[in-house]
């Protein structure tokens, strides 16, 4: 608390991020990737860090749309790029969400978005998922200023289908829709595909996840020209350069990694399915998730329990102090050898 | 221009930052530090472009806050660190600046002020300069909600002493003072030893020119500790990791680089200082500078037109056409060689 803080910052609730341990710990709590970027990346990286340094970088990031347009088939006109998804999405929300009409999203989502809104002044809803944790699309209707969804959803890992994010946008064609599609190389189809017949629609994605990269803070968003237009005002802004020399450089090496990638995104999905049977096998509810993490619940033991057990045995998962999901765990898919010391401590831990 | 852009994304007027060229030119437009940073500088960098890229980075990042804390003489609490000086400006005017009062910042001055202010919803005042383009301190009086001064002022170049600075925060105790210290290593007196006496004193500084890094983004805040929780507040309520891992490590190299950092900064002002010589010498107005960059003026020709000539020469110098200054060019210090080239282009168009 200030004097010198105006009214917004003091009626902010901050987002508070995964914790990032420094002691040595199994880290399965940020839904980080466990395989590590290729040499190749880290080659890119290192060669941008030469004496251009000292210039400021492309300020469009031209070479790292045009590489990001190809890689998932639009035009250079229909990218933007910037530091990290958050930083996408929280320019998503100042540019199209309007002041006197509420977002919506569902009650269990990721938990920044109400936090934006908190920030730029906007009003949000919430709109309850079904019982099993699913969205009904045919929820999203009314008189509405934009719409997110985070799809597969966080902290869920449930996917929508690509018809029914079309419901949605056929329903409100006067209003943004944003879709998080964050993790949706684990298992989700992409709405990229659906820019060129719903101006409205914005795909935010990231290097942070499928193409391990959280340390760089590389985000996009793909949608139309117009949309594309209105996110540049709101950055050009704001900061004119948030996107740095050597994070240009090696998200570009990063999406032209196509194998290495493609091989590593088919481990953690193999890896999900048997961490999720096995857990079954167990007695764990685990949700079906087309995501790199999972949510788990043992019907004999209070959520936090199994968290403080797995933190004292130096392996780290989320636990959300929220309403319907306080009795969950979301663990991210690590490495196997990750997941089998996982596995055998919460067996250990129940019997 | 779209129907999905909102209120405040339809009245903004972005920010236009200086040309960055694809051709080979001498690059004299945007205030780069034509020294680039050390090989110790660029193997830090190249070191953290290692497999921990995949995590994300430290959100505090305590060790960078640390070394520059101790870099300025002050505590950790009293530093914040964002993506580039321009973030941290951003943040500073949302964190602090309230709607009902008007920002005060010089009518000639940093042009991402207004900006931003238009961004956020906030109203300003331009205070006139003195006809030399000084800052008069006891025109900083009245109904105010926060005050920006540039310090050198920016494109001018001139200073304001500390005991001018004290002038406005005395006067001005009940509002947020923020001093832009962009370029304050090139020739003032920075406003950090005054932190402790004013709690509403924030001073930015940036990594971008003295430090030769305007390729990787790192930009401070160091003022009381209730200030930089009011930064955190709003950094955590639109991206929880804007410094990435490599920018965190480059800088932590770059501010205990001092030698070679202070022998640069000795070269460059040597060379503003030869340079303005040589330029009155032939008939110039040069503005007294403690900047990296001098404000020159023929009184044989407009602006524009010597700014078209050192262009079609492959020299990029920067013309504002806006009051006060559109007769001005504004000339960064690059090498020596660099400088001497202008010259003599500049003395041949003049002959």
């Amino acid at each position: 608390m200030s004097r010198f803080w105006n009214q917004r910052t003091l009626a902010l609730k901050p987002y508070v991020p995964g914790e990032q341990p420094k002691e040595k710990m199994i880290k399965l709590n940020t839904n980080e990737n466990p395989y590590p970027p290729s040499d190749r990346v880290q080659q890119a990286m290192k060669e941008a860090a030469d004496d251009r340094m000292r210039l400021y970088p492309d300020p469009d990031a031209s070479a790292l749309r045009q590489t990001f347009a190809e890689y998932v088939g639009v035009d250079e006109k229909n990218v933007f790029v910037g530091n990290g998804s958050d930083e996408v999405l929280s320019f998503a929300f100042d540019a199209f969400f309007p002041e006197d009409k509420p977002v919506l999203f569902p009650d269990v989502t990721y938990s920044f978005y109400p936090v934006y809104c908190a920030h730029l002044g906007l009003t949000y809803q919430t709109v309850p998922l079904r019982e099993d944790f699913t969205i009904d699309p045919a929820d999203y209707v009314g008189e509405i200023g934009g719409i997110v969804i985070a799809n597969p959803n966080a902290p869920t890992g449930i996917a929508l289908s690509l018809d029914e994010i079309e419901i949605i946008l056929k329903n409100n064609p006067d209003c943004a829709v944003v879709i998080d599609e964050a993790y949706v190389r684990f298992g989700a189809e992409s709405a990229v595909q659906l820019i060129d017949r719903y101006p409205n629609l914005l795909v935010v994605q990231t290097m942070s996840k499928s193409h391990a990269l959280a340390g760089l803070r590389v985000g996009f968003a793909v949608g139309s020209a117009e949309l594309i237009e209105g996110l540049n005002r709101v950055k050009n802004a704001f900061n004119s350069y948030p996107v740095d020399r050597i994070a240009q450089a090696g998200a570009i090496a990063s999406l032209q990694d196509v194998e290495i990638i493609d091989a590593n995104l088919n481990t953690i999905r193999a890896t999900r399915e048997g961490v999720s049977v096995a857990l079954r096998g167990i007695g764990f509810d685990v949700l079906p998730s087309s995501s790199n993490f999972i949510m788990i619940r043992y019907w004999n033991c209070p959520a936090k329990t199994l968290f403080d057990h797995l933190r004292e045995k130096k392996i780290l998962v989320r636990y959300f102090d929220l309403p319907r999901i306080d009795d969950y765990l979301r663990v991210t898919i690590g490495t196997k050898d990750e997941m089998r010391t996982f596995l055998d401590t919460v067996e250990d831990f129940i019997e």
